[in-house]
């Protein structure tokens, strides 16, 4: 078997990286054929500069990390600093990153590596959808050179995150979202129907810490914080885990109930900006492309999320600019 | 202790049937002052004609029953007849009944009843809220001659029934539900949250026929139909059960878990149209004026519904024209 | 030739007043069953009142004069005192009226009265058209008993005078205008397109004083007022004169250019919110149901107004209460 | 004096063709730097071809011509072969030009264009905004260094043409003008307030054929074609010019006149979708960015182009490949 190649679309963000992590621990499932940032949980300039954090943290200095968009398409920028802390990955210790950004934009990135790619590649979404969007509108001839898109956003059973009505990937961009669910492109989207199920309790956080490695503890210290906003928020026994759905599902699909529907995303209400009616129970005439996730079994992602982050090497990687 | 005054605005509806029932049969604890109906469930000739069916079943013949609006403000009319059947209570075996329907309007009524009333009635609303909004909007005067609203419509992590993302009664008339919404009088708002949990199944049907007396038969007889609809759709145990709650919410408040949210209906967008947006977590600045309700004791609200049920006589009320 | 039955539905409103003024001086063609106000140009407690008012001026006490709706349907009202003043009439001299408001709500005025009409009556309407909504919901039965609905609203080649995009009276209940724009009623539109054609110059002010009775003197001295705002925001040679529009077109079609169109008038966007959509080219499948007025001949219109002025009588009206 | 630098973003179209003419007419004040193609009056397959047979036709076949999007942000497609033709300029000849497709996609022309270039480059836009929006979204740090842009597009007090309430390049991509408007790059916005006074009529038509050589010829016959649908249409003596008066503006900005407004254009409603709400009285509070044009020198506009037109040589220009 041979891995599938993914790119990595995010804005890291704490559980980007935790994500990222997984990613780079799964190297027989997972090959990373580069990274995009966008603007979403933190500004573009520290999303970039966190997605090569996170690759020299892991040992990865050598992925190809491209800066993109700045702001969503059509609405104004939204982004998460009191959720994720002035830094977009508040908990970790911040350097400066050896290891360059590409010069090439991600739009650009994306678009030329799609087009030259043998095998079609699988895109993995965890922020706003700003650049796979834009990559999809300058050149459509790439839907086709697409495998799939992962993502994380959206919501059906809990309402939102961001507003009442939406999840906040989706209302970052929703025009965006909207483009990428009418492309044609085969999409499992993850919303927070799982990933409120995905609670870091004190004990899973004890459970990371005890790991013992670099990389789990820089895990543990990024959760630790950012589960902060939503404790006092949700008032439950610990944070929802986004974005490391994504990956879980491509090495486990197994753990997620997932149902074709047709979902749409609203993209002209202030109300309901970035609310995402997904047709569960076909009762409308909508065309049923896209994977909804409506079930995951959660001791067995957190199994596969420990148990991954365990394969981290007990000393830190050097930080020193590699190739 | 006195009883709680109340005017029943209602669509019948199987659901509003039963609503009807348990309104009856508890003359220690609910008044009903009248009966106003709406074009919802079925056009208003059959919810009008239905309510007094209703009414001359359970031997209250006496109540006043006074015909509404025949369509929604500012949308394109909606039924339910792939629901309730071609008569609104299919199930129960029809008759032409002898009580008269009131000559004054369903608003009118309103108006005047709530403006002449010495102490402030309570407002039981199973419908589209057309009636209602029409009669704030005719006299706003009679805010605060209205005790409360306790209604059935919206939906929080249930999305919606009629469209992915709306509650029937919302979507029927979102531009009436908006102005209730908004009108400042108390609202408690019982939606899908809860409904969605009051499943009629294969058993409570069997305790319902067991009860023995005609109007317990009748109201098995109706749920016995209408639950076809939604357990083709869901393929679950049982059919939700919806307009009951508003009269149990009255009869025991403590069976439902309620929290003080800020609600606004989604009135511009076509793919939304009708959406609650629930801020249960107090992420908005709305003012939280409408009682949300998120659980419900689910034995407790049936062992209500059948208690009640059993205390109607065992021989079936004469139909002949009371008063 | 019998006269034309007419109700009229108004906000006065300097302009509203001089509408009721033609009517009046007309009644070989114009026989007012009756006054509806609404809250429009001033609340709805200053149109009621301003309407008994006119009508004392004019000699017709005895006309029965409705209070109706006090707010839009579902937006956030709108008055402008910035164009009328603080009475609605500001210009005119203000008293208490001796005639007294009918008891009978403006909205049960207009269904009583339509569906008790031997020959269906029509609605002249210069307000926003909350009343008439609410009436044609109430009882959709009145449809075929409305002769016509001749309106002073909306615009098309003017874009709009409260907003970029929306004339006053569609803006102030944009969904009160859609329901009747929907109703199946004919309807005679007459918008800013025309209106913004009628313009009181100095010359035709100084004309309208020198006729010199004491009706004419009080238009005089309410448009001499209501001038103001549009001198100043359009630097003009004169102001805009809206409703007259309406009396005008009854008393002499063959002054105004129509075309049957296809409107309709925006209830979702925030930004359009009011506008109408006139497919004046034909160029959508929408049934062309509007008689749109898109010219009129001015001179003919003024000539007409200051002829009609002149028929009042050189005294005063007494003020007693008439009947 | 030296030439004003511009970028053409275009979508031949007839009316592109003319302006195109214009630009290469006149090079002592317009450098053309390149041109951009982007779908709406045809698919981009056409229009990018189109443009270069306009190129190789006025003797320009060393211009460089990208292409650029095939499909508007958010929105279906939209052509207009109703009125172009199938080829997009109908009434023209068609050959398979010599001159090569430049192989950088429009939207990366622009950014390295933009940032590359010593002084600010001047954007010229005739189409749907999709290219231009792209690559402001793609780059925001273009913003700066764009000297203006000046584009054809939007209605004020000419409704629409498209739809009753849009024109036709707001509407192909309402997204697109959406980001284009609110970028902060000085915009001049030529719309049919003015276009619909520049017809084409009879006898203009035979002035442009009258001054014989084979571009003006060329002009004619491609008018002579596309006037068909709008002579049907709007039953006048001519047919309006569109594009060409962006490069009239530039030419002689003395002929048009224009307000400093705020301009904002409606992305969320169906119903007026593209709309421009053009705030020309100053009744709202936004800022007044867009110099709108509203009167334009109609025999002054003429004159220009028919003056241009006839700099062209008296002998075509070969069709081989420059370069």
């Amino acid at each position: 078997m041979t891995a599938t190649r993914v790119i990595i679309d995010c804005d890291p963000g704490q559980d980007d990286a935790i994500n990222l992590f997984l990613a780079f621990a799964s190297p027989e499932e997972i090959e990373v054929l580069g990274i995009t940032t966008v603007a979403g949980n933190a500004p573009v300039a520290l999303t970039q500069r966190n997605a090569r954090l996170i690759c020299e943290l892991a040992g990865r200095g050598d992925v190809l990390v491209h800066a993109g968009c700045t702001a969503p398409l059509s609405v104004a920028p939204l982004t998460a600093e009191h959720v994720h802390g002035a830094t977009g990955i508040d908990g970790l210790d911040i350097w400066e990153p050896a290891m360059l950004l590409q010069p090439v934009h991600a739009v650009d990135y994306l678009v030329d590596t799609l087009l030259g790619a043998d095998q079609a590649p699988t895109l993995v979404a965890t922020g706003p959808l700003t650049n796979i969007a834009m990559a999809l509108t300058r050149e459509p001839g790439i839907v086709p050179r697409i495998e799939r898109i992962v993502l994380m956003g959206g919501a059906m059973r809990e309402g939102g995150n961001i507003t009442p009505s939406a999840e906040f990937n989706m209302r970052a961009d929703p025009h965006a979202a909207d483009i990428v669910l009418r492309s044609g492109v085969p999409i499992v989207m993850l919303g927070l129907d799982v990933t409120h199920e995905l609670l870091v309790t004190r004990a899973r956080l004890a459970r990371m810490k005890a790991i013992g490695n670099p990389v789990a503890t820089a895990a543990h210290d990024m959760l630790a914080f950012s589960e902060r906003y939503d404790l006092a928020k949700y008032g439950k026994d610990g944070a929802p885990l986004h974005d490391p759905c994504t990956m879980a599902w491509l090495l486990r699909p197994d753990l997620f109930c997932t149902r074709p529907c047709s979902v749409a995303v609203e993209t002209g209400s202030p109300l309901t900006l970035g609310h995402t009616a997904v047709d569960f129970w076909g009762i409308t005439q909508g065309r049923r492309s896209i994977q909804w996730a409506y079930d995951v079994d959660v001791e067995g992602f957190f199994d596969l999320l420990f148990e991954r982050l365990a394969r981290f090497p007990a000393a830190r990687f050097s930080r020193r600019r590699s190739a």
